[in-house]
């Protein structure tokens, strides 16, 4: 059996099997492997906390993968240690395997100052999110010194991971007729650098096109958020990509930004757990409940007030 | 003492003394009155639900009192009878004084078909929708056919306020220099309707231009939302922007996004009143939580369970 100083030692030691392994024990959902987890973290916390975090986002298509690729190779050229994770609420794991990440960035994969790990298997944002940040201490407390985090550009995924990284870039294309492709409603806000991906070859001219357009348009709506264009393929545009990125870092008060996220981030475990815990509680009720709000039986007022009781039945005797 | 029968009597008569009473009684939050304020409620709801449901936002300066003004007074020209409600969670009314509301709208509160009512008193955001809306069934219960709510563009007022009406409107002006005047993050999504105020005079070329030019950014990003433009003060365009509200509701399933909003309601009413007395009872104990989470002693997911074991002991023992 593994032990907690073993599960220590190994990912101190930024041994690449120990690490996998510690983030398997906090992926999984155990009780007795929750709590050994859990202190884990808590050693672990002292030496985590130096690397630049980056989400990378983007809907599917956009090119992540090869991104992530070529960004991540560049960086580890130049002697950084980058690993990569995922929030992906709808990922599937069959025995472990990453095959699929193995395959989608070969090249990466193969790179000894690279450690990639898919996204935790499906269950909640919540859940998934928690995982990953917390995989995130074991990768940084193993020296990793950059860490990219891929959204699938899924439901809320984004939001979760805007809210663990220090700068969150959104991947994007050039438009075709008079759309931009491949931007989610509500992302736009979350992106700190913008990229207009594959911005090569017979592209290139679109790419442009599209980015000054989009630089305009938004600053119409007030944001001063940079746009610039790149290329997964041919790794035109990443330097000065990563000159943004680290542009952005400098430009804000990151130790306060990380501060707010981790209170933040214990705040919406508090609410999501409570919010379960109410949910299942409320199940049997709240059919019959909604059913007589809408028929006007019950105003929502008088409503919640129903579903409060039922799961908080010490309100009725006072008990502090 | 005014009964619950005087209360009905007053409303469904359409008196506006009694209309304004029943208001009062459904912003209070004595006890007693909630109460009574519910049972009435539960009789006005057969009675309501006939109005078209409008929301007026835009940030201060951008002539929504001008505005309103107008387009109420052409509306009970035509033989429409125009309430006028508002969500202001930092309003502060002196004595039940609504002098600054009349003052606004000269010619509207003298109108006998139109009836202006300030918004509830500072509160929560949440208490002061929740007034807004209830104020609402009284309105309609009393045969008012137009619902105006305004919205002050201050903190998150506007998604509450969105989330009450069938059409959300959003006034804005013609840009200085490359920036859209007066358009708050995040509300440009919740538009149904868009409409560039104030252009008269010397500025309605300005304004025809900034509206050309905000429908272009908006289908560049996907969006269709219609941007016309108008002046409160002449009075123009109002015609074409009630037509755009008018086709946007038969554009959308009324009963069914009603229903949502009135079972959303109930939940946000649930979370709400939930998630206070989360934060009365964890105040005492969270600062020195979240100083652990920020010393590393305690991982934000420990951090979370100590709150919620201090919010809902029982989890301790099982007990369903």
């Amino acid at each position: 059996m593994t032990t907690h100083d073993d599960y220590l030692r190994g990912v101190l030691k930024g041994d690449r099997r120990g690490i996998a392994r510690a983030i398997t024990l906090v992926e999984s959902t155990r009780p007795d492997h929750r709590e050994l987890a859990q202190r884990l973290l808590v050693e672990l916390t002292p030496h985590a906390g130096k690397a630049r975090r980056v989400g990378v986002s983007g809907v599917p298509g956009v090119g992540k993968s090869t991104f992530i690729e070529a960004l991540g190779t560049s960086l580890t050229a130049r002697g950084h240690r980058v690993a990569v994770l995922a929030v992906d609420p709808s990922s599937k794991r069959s025995g472990g395997s990453i095959l699929g990440d193995k395959t989608r960035m070969a090249r990466l994969s193969a790179d000894r100052n690279a450690f990639i790990r898919p996204s935790p298997t499906a269950g909640t944002l919540g859940g998934v999110a928690t995982a990953t940040r917390e995989a995130m201490v074991v990768v940084e407390a193993a020296g990793y010194d950059i860490v990219l985090v891929e959204t699938v550009g899924v439901g809320q995924s984004e939001t979760a991971v805007a809210d663990m990284v220090d700068t969150f870039l959104l991947l994007t294309l050039a438009r075709t007729g008079d759309q931009l492709q491949g931007i989610k409603k509500g992302v736009l806000e979350l992106a700190d650098v913008i990229a207009v991906n594959k911005a090569d070859g017979e592209h290139e001219q679109a790419a442009r096109k599209a980015a000054s357009e989009l630089a305009g348009a938004l600053r119409l709506l007030r944001s001063s958020t940079p746009v610039l264009t790149c290329s997964g393929m041919t790794g035109a545009g990443l330097e000065e990509l990563w000159i943004q990125v680290v542009r952005h870092q400098e430009g804000v008060d990151l130790a306060a930004k990380r501060s707010r996220q981790q209170v933040e981030w214990t705040w919406a475990l508090v609410r999501d757990r409570l919010l379960a815990r109410l949910g299942e509680k409320a199940a049997p009720i709240a059919p019959a409940i909604e059913r007589q709000v809408l028929d006007g039986a019950l105003t929502p007022s008088l409503a919640a007030d129903r579903i409060l009781e039922a799961f908080l039945p010490e309100r009725e005797t006072p008990s502090g």
